[in-house]
């Protein structure tokens, strides 16, 4: 009955279950993401094999990625594959690369962001975001009020200061996760957001 | 009305609420801790000025470290004092590593663990362990399959492994959470579990 | 008289040439490229500030890249791919990772080798290739018989192994030289190859 | 025929070819430098393993050795000296110590600069231009407008800063190159231009 | 005849003298210390495996700890604990903590700065010693005169800056040692001056 | 009176005294080296600034180096040279690799191991000394009794293996020593052993 087809490359070193399996409230949510993407994101069905954790790992998500802040969904994006990045986590850089695209309407900034943020073509403000981040990401016991009073200049609230750090540190469990299992980017991804609709181009 | 003393030092570089202002779900979970400990940690107060993300971290916590497991309760507090101490986190190695002591009713352990685990009173068995958490607490991009089996030789069941590598990942985010935020551990904390009780030390 | 639409972003923190500027040996070459990818690729523009050293460049490039070896044209794009992930060179990863793509008929594996060969859809053969050519980028002064030993094994020849450390140490110097210049990637690049023709797709 | 007088240590993990193997214009090349120097550095030796690898090589080396520049001769051999150092390449530390030392006429200053170029007998000026190659040859990536910035402001051109990136770059590959090989310094270099003739001394 | 009571763990990998079988001159000192202390310390008897260097050791030691100094007694075992937790080294932080603790009359401060010394509590001045300390102990090529000029700032005199960097160089020497030979911690060191007697915490 | 010449650059960030300001029994010191060299290293009027560290320091010296030992006097200057390379300390890079040349009668050997060890023209056995060496110098804390192992195979007792440790470790402070203050190696030693007297030659 499920429609998910699970491509022949194992997605995870651990059993993925498959739809019909999965705890009634998770299913309903991968339906609504497959309704709109038009696939179910790998990272639901992997972790979906420890459905408590998984409820978990997606609140969390929620709560950070769809509250309201001072950051765009497409600079809290920029957080998530810059320090996936950092981390080499081929899932997250992926299809949060494609995620940002979309969001960004802007094909280029994802892999540019993934490498090297300090060429990237997004503005100084952006940068000095990503510079905290991956300061959390890779030293976080060196982080000093003299980081924050950085960000305070660039406009940044301590909320949306919070809002940096706490994605830099959700991703930090994400990226481990995800290479901890060897879960794999649905193919889809790699694709999404590179070529705009004519409509988008236009604008 | 609260009982709780917030210490003049700050244990947070953001606001702290009373118990009283907190959600009442999570108030409730702080007064049980609160009755089994004496206090509520730190980490209950400097969250909750987010309590959306609160709730799902505490979630995530549960999910993890009281789940059934092929791993002790104590053998989980290692993992977690390990990675801190990878992480230079105080917060968590101060208070996990109360923890640790009194679990495991040994008093010297977490000291050990946080410094440099291959010279801890422990298994060779709970070595290995805590080398594939540290191996994914640093560069997890590098584990590969001859990791697992490596485990898999030490008696671990691939569920075993999972809950070491996941309390590792769930761990980088939190020590880099408490690192941001500057949560500092309850005084409480750094005591706990060096005296063991008379019928402790008897038994 | 130019045809070359240089962007608005600079394309290097060096002044660059137009085609006309450029000695008429390089500017042969630059056009029939031109000719078969449709736009000249920025590293030519460019390096070509410094003609001397710029054909010297491709004179190396050429060199390695265009000599018959034990490797397919599309192994020795790997190398250039995985080496220049680990030096963060944004121009090298986008380009070569187009012309890797090109070659294998494979829209995955480019990204898969920039971010961790380790999990890209590529032969244990290849990953053993792409694990000298990291050591050669990071840590040269440690690579020892036993290395060349490890390649032995999976059927590469002495010389084979010189085409694979040697890829690896011209893209030390090519990434060294974009990072240093600001070089940035031609747009084309980004989505070359992503899409299989149905001939292609077919085969 | 052959005049060289190959040691008894090999000089390289790959066949080295006898003069009169190597084609005509590096044998011409090879003949004029051991006119000069007294014996044919290895480098020469060992990368003419491979003749059309071999021309680019000192193609590039001479496009930016011999070229004009802001910088001296004895400042380019700094820049390869320091750099070689930071990559522990026993060849070029050793063969360009000597040349650095020739061209200096100073006996110790390379041995200061392979190690630490901070405490080097050299000016502010070229401590600031070492330090501009090393972050090439290390941390290329992380190059901004502000290094070149702290360039500008002691005196240096930008097409001296060039030069100092080129340098570093193109010592990246050489660096690599001998490190993979095995390529052993001529014992004539550990002693070149130690002792002072005694015209130099009096000057 | 010996009151020593070795623990059943093993102290080091190589043989232990029992107090008998140490030279007059250091037994005097050991059982100095055992008066004083209670215990005899791990590290006398183990370093007394080789009487020689032992003589030496606590020479340099006590030449460097028990010097008149700008510096406090607490503050020199500051720089032990902070060190020593860089360079891992479980015996040097968990009796230097207990010695810190003991004449700080504070029982957080060692674990503290153990972990993190910037978020210790402790001064402005003290953290800059630990500064200038913890680059001598992970990265004393790099020190410059700026480093000093920045101690010189927070009031500290050249004399000051000299036992800063010997302690952290002495210790960079006991660290190695101890984790060379396994120098294990005694118990009692690890309670030592948690818990304040009345008298101090009146104070 | 004093015959020392002090030479117009800096030996130490610190005063230096003057050969009759020195305690006699230093003095005295000096001017056996003096007489046997030629001239005093610097390390003796550098560190006399503080006589009571200096003696501790000669005396720990000379406890690990004049030792009987399964190594020979020319191995323990490997182990000087090897590791001092790993913290760029010029000093003891200059002034022990002049030791290991006259000690070894080989002038080539210094410069090769202070570069790469791996590349020096000396045993398997010597090369694993210096594989243990560099571990306590650079990653002390990840000693294992495998490592131990590893060296017994080669004919090392336990006590060699002290040596070679006790050697690294009294070398993390040396070089840390002189690193901070500036230490400057006497122009004399850069030449030393670098020519065989003929009688060595023909040996």
């Amino acid at each position: 009955m499920t429609t998910i087809d699970i491509a022949k490359k194992p997605i995870s070193r651990y059993p993925v279950p498959s739809l019909d399996d999965v705890p009634e409230d998770l299913r309903a949510r991968m339906l609504e993401v497959q309704e709109k993407a038009g696939f179910v994101p790998n990272v639901f069905l992997t972790l979906a094999h420890r459905p408590d954790e998984c409820r978990a790992f997606f609140a969390y998500h929620d709560a950070l990625m769809l509250r309201d802040s001072g950051l765009t969904k497409g600079e809290k994006e920029m957080i998530v594959v810059a320090t996936s990045g950092a981390n080499d986590c081929l899932y997250c850089i992926v299809a949060h690369g494609a995620i940002l695209r979309v969001y960004e309407k802007q094909p280029l900034i994802a892999d540019q962001i993934a490498v090297n943020y300090r060429k990237a073509d997004i503005s100084a403000r952006q940068k000095a975001m990503l510079a905290f981040a991956m300061k959390v990401a890779t030293v976080s016991s060196t982080i000093e009020d003299a980081d924050f009073e950085a960000l305070r200049k660039h406009g940044f609230s301590d909320e949306d200061i919070w809002d940096i750090g706490a994605i830099a540190a959700f991703f930090a469990l994400s990226n481990r996760m995800a290479n901890m299992i060897g879960m794999r980017p649905n193919d889809e991804f790699y694709l999404m957001g590179r070529v705009l609709r004519k409509k988008e181009a236009a604008s």
